[in-house]
């Protein structure tokens, strides 16, 4: 299986912000940005892949600005590292309003994806190796996020994260 | 303003998996789950602030089986606890196909809601009283999801995020 | 075959009003609610018939109050009687407007369902045995509802219509 | 205000069925079509009236034959009769599986609009002539029809309701 | 293979302009009527053919005047000449504002299908005769404008489109 | 006014096709496609107005390959010329089958939009100057397409049509 770089999982998506997303206040639901990236994320995920993939899990996502009516968002994303039979993979979200030039960063998320056969059995995805600096920051920091994932879930001990456990302990 | 206790923020939504929320492999995709998680919990916490609400974050999300087209999907939201402007709701989703009458788990997550005046201000919510033992173990969590919550936002040094690190370094 | 009681088909539906269901006074269109009322009633009668089903028929159904944007829907379905190969599904439908507190009765309506077995054949549904005086009443009324959309839809003629004929002449 | 007639509200209506319009036996879902119905009628209303219309009543609406994935849905819709501030819209439905060239005949029904100004208040809308024998009958029929919505929404005691107990007791 | 008609597939198709479907400025969006046009063009080429058809080209199309929220769009089709395997069909298109009578012509265009066996296969069309004389000059341009398509599409080279080269270099 | 080059106005969409996109083959339509390019386009030609801009015309678009549910399209689109008020934008459309690898061109085709004020009224756009060889001969095409939009929009007498005439008659 040919080895990846974060290049290869490489996609922008772009939607306007339309009246069904949004509530009595003209701004973005989070649900709807929620959804939007995981499409984002799965096309990313399915490059990386080659397969067909489900989403496994969402981290902590934090929304920052309200985003109105009218607005365009973009969504860049790429695998930032691949586990077993999943993979990691990094959003950055930008809101535009375009006639006013005004342009935030929204937000920024990983979603992890399980990679399957076309039985639905869960299979092995090609591995990642990170390019860039910010490439290898974000494959490092991987180890630490699905440890949380893990403890959130109940599937690993606080005690035995021990990446994890380094962040509250260190001198 | 009145204090509340969860049951006056419960609700429960019904949605059916209809063939544009499923994947190829006719599985529902994690996006359209977490965007009807959003309006349920967006509900309830407009029923504890009897105020207009914005999405400010979502908790770690795992999605544990395969929800299939056709299934009913059960989500049960309720505040968790309120902070000074924002509110924690807690979601309970269940799958169930119907006719088998299987009926799954599928995940539980936390979104958090910032109460809004008609100006999109932020603006106090009414305090909540836990009641019953489940929703005592859910209001003192919430102070410790909180905190990591701002610290994976950069916005807490994990050093001051006293009660989580309790977990860590408990003896 | 079980027999079964309303509360096993008793389930609630939230939906938030967007945009897209209002017309241009900003008011829900009774279309948009026919489609949401005949998804509840849907999910009621499978959790009856633990079967696929079909909508059969809908009852006269009246819009008593101009429901607005952003106000949230809860509609309540029940079993109120079951027949040979087909179920009578009882809605009651609120609306509310939850920054400013106000919640109106929108309206109840019946609607019929056919189940099917996995070949698409009508198939016996499990007896309905009513508990409560308000289930005994809707299961006494169904009678002579279903004698009037036999009477509307032609299959039988006012005068073998007994249930719905007494209304009319009792002294 | 002038005198119209149901030829000034004919339309028709097409719509495609496609796969989120249907259950997970590929028929098409009866709410869906209400929906689809509602928007027709309504198009039919506006054009009588001139004005904004919203839905007050749906008659009794039976479902026939299962409607299949693909199939074309063709309504034909008109106004029957005018009181009022109101109008009784007559819907005829017909699905067509084109390739095969089968169309059967779905369903007919009558929805009940309200006229209303530009404030929301109820106005006055044209009286209607009908024409042919046809529009002549479901003239006639209408006002039985409505002192059927009346008895039934407990607006009109069965007893005052003459058109319709000559139904019952006609020797 | 029975020789048809333009009459044989006239359909006319009534669409609701929805919040969803208009820009910030309350106008419709010109890609959404391209899809409607489309759906309805299908129908009209499946009626002429008896078979599944997909889109194979969309003609120069102009929208002259802006179509706002709440209008009635009014899409006429028909098929204006069949090929061997395809059939051109061509469309008109009215909105209408029904409370204020406004009624204007947004626009005409030319859309191409190829028919389609079960297998996804293309397949001889029935021959069409022109029957009114806008028919019959519908019927003669369409040679014309698939000289066209084929010279912009690189199929044809300017020279060999004598119909079309005739418009130009006429004296 | 700043001039402006087509990279400032250079952006990317992948979209996700879904059950409701397609026909009974499982085949996109072209109408949703047509929809999803005029969202594309829009988007391309605010950046480079930094107005709202409405769909003018649609050239000539041709289908050359049926693409699949599943499927990712992924459309690129920028300012190909700047007229006075309006901008043409030029596509390229793909179709990628991710699992199995398979990528096609789909189409490529013109789009041209007006720039409005915040009243609607039209307003002039930023000049555009081509950097590129490839940018270049777009630049000079269009003056073709548009008076080929003018002729068949009886806008423009054929003989008038120097740049387009050249094509049929240049020996």
């Amino acid at each position: 299986m040919k080895v990846k770089n974060p290049q290869n999982s490489y996609i922008t998506m772009n939607e306007l912000v339309l009246p069904n997303d949004t509530n009595t206040l003209n701004n973005l639901m989070g649900g709807r940005l929620l959804h939007w990236m995981d499409i984002a994320a799965a096309i990313s995920a399915q490059k990386h892949c080659n397969r067909i993939v489900v989403t496994a899990s969402v981290d902590n996502v934090s929304f920052h600005h309200p985003i109105k009516l009218g607005d365009v968002i973009t969504i860049h994303a790429k695998v930032s590292r691949a586990f077993n039979t999943s993979v990691e993979v990094r959003l950055d979200v930008w809101a535009e309003n375009i006639p006013s030039g005004a342009k935030v960063k929204s937000n920024d998320a990983y979603y992890t994806f399980v990679a399957l056969d076309e039985n639905g059995k869960t299979i092995p995805v090609p591995e990642l190796v990170p390019e860039t600096e910010e490439e290898k920051i974000l494959f490092e920091g991987a180890l630490r996020r699905r440890q949380l994932r893990l403890v959130l879930g109940g599937k690993m001990k606080a005690d035995d994260a021990t990446e994890l456990k380094a962040l509250f302990t260190a001198q």
